[in-house]
């Protein structure tokens, strides 16, 4: 962690107090794991200010955050039992979202995305929550399902003070300019490439 | 996630079952932040597959972490209450350990690092835990307080089913060899090259 004095000051009529609680756009990208997982670990550090935390699944399976939705869940009970901590909450699109649950349909991913994002602007109009989670949102914006400049607009213009982090590889351009923070999780090494196999706490 | 084939099958003589549940030495190591809430993101799910999980922080400072260890150690104490999830122990090097807490003593880092690391090898022979985060345990290692082969051989010979985690810049060469799994944090952008600064709920 480096300390002491940032190595430019900005030009931009802040006080060092005001830059030091200004809301950031964070970006996880890059080919390997680690993304989400690290999304996760600042819901901790969040979570422990007493935010209200919001995680939004951009994933068709729900398969692979089980131990992280279990546990950050588990936070989130326990702040409604205690006062410890902030509230929880974890949303993922499945056949719709859980707020929209579609009984029988077919699954439209892209009319389900982009009905995820709309709920996402509706709630950073409202300053919702503290720290949005919206894991592997980078897809939709890739696949064209959501328009990325209006996702940047979004952001850019959101009220109050509420961290939005964004996970997902191939993040775009135009995102990644208007990120505060970005972080590309890069490959060394992993045992898939020696044939090991996916497992159980250590993947999901 | 890639799934499904692997790139290549290993002459281990190991079953996919027996691959599927290798214990992992996994290292987070680059240039930038992100490693250890990573590998704190990785106790979540450690947590909900009810591993015993222990975090070993390297630090002299615990300033930066205790987002992460409230939270942890609120996991710990609903396991503790209720049976969920796993149990979770947080040691941190301050004046020693707090196994061993020297009190009005000078403090010596090298011999406090060299003490926590002779303590995890005891709990490692007796595979006490699941999971082991040792975070920013590359540092001792770099400065020559505990000795890198030993390290390497220690984990190489650990019996039973025990994951290790270790973070931290500067990995040395041998660690990574004797990885499974490598992940480098790589900087994109980060606020404080324009003059932000670090932040209660982001940074720590």
């Amino acid at each position: 962690m480096p300390q002491g004095q940032p190595e430019a000051v900005p030009e931009d009529g802040l006080t060092t107090r005001e830059r030091r609680n200004r809301p950031l756009v964070i970006v996880h990208t890059g080919l390997m794991k680690g993304k989400s997982t690290a999304a996760f670990g600042m819901a901790l550090r969040g979570w422990n200010q007493g935010w209200s935390i919001a995680v939004f699944q951009f994933v068709k399976s729900a398969r692979w955050k089980v131990g992280e939705e279990a546990a950050l869940s588990a936070l989130g009970r326990l702040h409604n039992e205690t006062g410890e901590g902030g509230p929880v909450e974890w949303h993922k699109m499945g056949s719709g979202w859980s707020w929209s649950r579609k009984e029988g349909t077919e699954t439209d991913h892209a009319a389900d995305a982009l009905e995820g994002w709309r709920e996402i602007q509706r709630r950073l109009a409202e300053a919702r929550h503290g720290l949005y989670v919206l894991d592997e949102f980078t897809y939709p914006m890739k696949w064209g399902w959501v328009d990325v400049d209006e996702v940047v607009t979004t952001l850019r213009e959101r009220p109050g003070h509420q961290h939005v982090v964004i996970t997902g590889r191939d993040a775009d351009p135009r995102l990644i300019d208007e990120a505060d923070l970005v972080t590309e999780m890069t490959k060394i090494k992993h045992p898939m490439d020696a044939g090991q196999k996916g497992q159980r706490g250590i993947e999901w």
